[in-house]
């Protein structure tokens, strides 16, 4: 995890981030074109420039503790159209073309299986 | 901050949450018919069984240590439609009709201001 001080990041971009205790700042990942909602991730400074650089979604794993580049095992490629930042410089929104599924499970988006409340309007 | 012990939420949904370290999960919420996702907040079992029962966005503010239910001192309130949980069970979409803007700086959503990067498509 990276601190203001040794981010690769643009050095003002890394005073404007404000990241969790271990360093990360969720990132929304967006269909660029029908809005879809596909997935949230995390970012520490490191996955951000790799996002911003490479073309392609970089996260950090909470669970394994590792970068890992969406699509690189599924070939679920996510190609990065937009990235921002939010208003509390706390949270990411990045636009991409989403190759395939975006969910493990196979689904479009992460959110498909598990509605809790649907409003009949 | 709730446990699943006591958990206002059904408990078969209260099981499902995986919270943070403080007892949150995060709520990105979407406009529901243009797919503009609008800003990210926050929820603790509480704020989410309030969202689903009440039909308005209440979130857990972290910077004030409370409830809050978005609109109630801006006008700008979320009428919830959908409510959606992800497949890790770590992560809320709140689909909703935002009424006016959604960030506090008068800004339709929390991400117009901070454009990182764009790619020219």
């Amino acid at each position: 995890m990276n601190s203001t001080a040794d981010s690769p990041l643009d050095p003002d971009l890394a005073r404007r981030l404000k990241r969790t205790a271990d360093g990360l700042v969720p990132a929304v990942a967006q269909q660029y074109d029908t809005g879809e909602v596909l997935m949230l991730g995390w970012m520490d400074d490191e996955a951000l420039h790799r996002t911003l650089t490479t073309g392609r979604c970089t996260y950090w794993s909470r669970s394994r503790q590792e970068y890992w580049v969406k699509g690189d095992t599924s070939g679920h490629v996510q190609h990065v159209k937009s990235v921002a930042l939010d208003c509390d410089g706390d949270t990411l929104l990045v636009k991409v073309d989403q190759v395939g599924a975006a969910c493990h499970t196979g689904d479009r988006t992460c959110f498909d299986a598990d509605v809790l409340l649907r409003e009949d309007t």
